[in-house]
């Protein structure tokens, strides 16, 4: 008699993913009562759902639309996307071949890991990182090293110096536009030295990208550098449509060289098998209609760029000097220190009971770097992309109340 | 400078998923000249897309028709997918938390398999077995054992005298409905027999039934029997939308024991968040639409009847005792094997030049059995669903066409 359940290696697998303090209190941020600016959602009021209903109607009308799709994404969106993609570039055609359209862009992610990674390869992440790239690299049983993230992206100098100590990465992840959860853009030079040692090294890039298109400051800071996928044939960009449309159509996709698309298409067959013509139809739809496009994305960053001041004028008003905090540039997260001592996992529990959530900064770094948790044990991430101004007002009075109540206790 | 690429590890695991003579023939089967019964489509002028259009217009007046869903799938389809699991089971309620929606059920399949079977562990599949549920057993890299299928379904026999002899499955497989691709139904005595060996032996079943809602001969033979489910807690019982309402929808599910739906939606979250409340919530608006529901399944069942008889007939009426081909009470494919010594690789390059598709009988046991590749070297899998009679008995004389030009030709 055979007792085969739980295996080890699912029990191995999932041990960073297990339920944790952060965990257990975030799942109360549920409640109704709760302003919460935990969440990574885009803002429920700003998503084009008569749009995307015009969409759904057009789509119909053809049989393909209902049918199974190719597993690498119906021709018709790797077309609008391979456009879109080579604008971005600035030359240089990306053909239709190089795009793989997924189940939303964390697909991609577990896919390539499993392409690309062996069990015990070396992944580099950000440091604080995207935790659901923690989670698939500690699934794909990765052995995760971090670089630190610097108000100009990912610190390559030190990534350099642990690659010139025999660092030899499988893959590099970073999230280069908007930081997930820092905020930060990397820089256009850090962005070609990090190109010029992924050939050198012989190592992938992943570039993530899902926030690139949310710039706030076209005019003051300019749109992001150039894609890091400009300088080196080493590198796989991500993107999706959930935060620019809307994450119910669940389309993701990544342009790749050829023989990474043939190995995750292989992979997304036995995954499973392919993704839903319907919503990856209305994706093309939707993202090929330029004019719209563009009024849609301006409104977008228009009132991002609005929240992204609300929340942290807010945050400066009531925490002055005690909390170093920046307005990030676009994308959908501020991150904010606090110079006073407050351990932000403390802080939560507080700031629950007053009605208010956000993530502490220990949720995003891989357990075992003790040393990074302790760092980020007082920083803070906010998300302002789902509330009006007048709740983040409203929202940071709460964690001021809840800072309070802590501080005084103390 | 190292060179990571393709990694040791997705060379293994997908070594038996390369380009194979079969695949290479099979992907001429797009050309618009030929009569494919080589897929596993449904059939498109079935699709009832009217309804479909309307239960999209009608979820997207509900904003959380367009947000991340929960990530064992939209509450409300989970309702309506236990109300149906409880009436299939005749007694014994079916909690909502027992349910957990997947992108289709080729996801469900590989995110169990990531949770059941670690690498090495033992697999029993049918033989023939369906390719997908292989192809998702070898990324695993499982040892996979084959059972026999007979006219009563998965060889139960045969399986106890292999666990008599030491045998040690973690998993047992099998799709005991319409068996793709033999067409067979497993008689209720097997089922109980099963899924007591499940329960002395402390392995897991898999009862993947994608086609028990498609049974013709509900006078005649009656309904299949109660599913495998009823009979042990040890069963995982996968079903999907795809072939009764639309592939598109990518909602496929699984009914399990709660530490199994745990262990899922935790690799779900990792592998790609969530899947779309659009299309779960249309589908909860179809499947929970009885009185429609019950009409489209009686057409679908009616036309697809009709399909099989064309097709058989049609066999019968050309080839005669040469081919024993039998009627299927349900599903959407036929099994047949020739006895005049006819290889159906052969034939395959002899039909495509004649203008038809079908799936040789090797191409549903891997590639390590030769044996088995030997016996179904005479058979073929036909899909009736996807074409009308008339087309049907087009196919069948082009088959019978190219058949005559390979005997001519020995």
């Amino acid at each position: 008699m055979s007792s085969i359940h739980p295996p080890a290696g699912l029990a191995r697998r999932t041990a960073t993913l297990d339920s944790s303090a952060i965990r257990d209190l975030l799942a109360l941020t549920a409640r109704d009562e709760i302003i919460s600016l935990a969440g990574g959602l885009p803002a429920t009021d700003l998503i084009p759902v008569d749009r995307i209903a015009a969409a759904a109607d057009a789509v119909l009308r053809h049989s393909d639309a209902v049918q199974y799709c190719e597993t690498s994404g119906h021709r018709a969106l790797r077309r609008v996307i391979a456009a879109r993609e080579t604008l971005a570039r600035e030359g240089g055609t990306v053909p239709v071949e190089s795009v793989v359209v997924t189940h939303g862009s964390q697909q991609a992610l577990t896919l390539l890991a499993q392409a690309l990674i062996d069990p015990g390869a070396v992944v580099v992440v950000d440091e604080p990182a995207y935790t659901g790239a923690l989670q698939v690299f500690s699934i794909a049983e990765a052995q995760i090293e971090s670089i630190p993230i610097t108000d100009g992206g990912m610190d390559v100098d030190e990534l350099e110096a642990r690659l010139l100590a025999g660092l030899r990465p499988a893959v590099v992840h970073t999230v280069a536009n908007f930081h997930n959860p820092r905020g930060v853009t990397m820089t256009e030079a850090r962005r070609r030295r990090l190109a010029a040692l992924a050939d050198r090294y012989g190592f992938w890039i992943i570039e993530d990208d899902p926030y690139g298109e949310i710039c706030f400051d076209t005019i003051e800071s300019g749109p992001p550098p150039l894609p890091i996928a400009c300088h080196s044939d080493r590198v796989v960009r991500l993107s999706s449509a959930s935060k620019i449309l809307a994450p119910t159509l669940r389309v993701g996709w990544f342009v790749a060289p050829p023989r990474v698309c043939a190995a995750v298409e292989l992979l997304k067959q036995g995954a499973d098998l392919c993704g839903s013509s319907l919503t990856q139809l209305m994706a093309a739809d939707m993202l090929g209609d330029t004019e719209w496009l563009a009024d849609h994305l301006t409104d977008l960053r228009r009132e991002y760029g609005c929240r992204a001041d609300a929340l942290t004028s807010a945050l400066s008003g009531e925490f002055g000097s005690a909390l170093d905090v920046s307005r990030p540039a676009g994308g959908m997260f501020a991150w904010a220190t606090f110079r006073d001592g407050t351990d932000t996992t403390e802080l939560l529990a507080a700031a629950l009971a007053h009605g208010v959530a956000f993530v502490p900064g220990s949720a995003f770094v891989r357990a075992a770097t003790s040393t990074s948790a302790e760092y980020f044990r007082h920083s803070l991430r906010l998300s302002f992309a789902g509330s009006t101004p007048e709740a983040l007002n409203e929202a940071v009075r709460r964690l001021s109340a809840a800072h309070a109540s802590i501080t005084r206790r103390s």
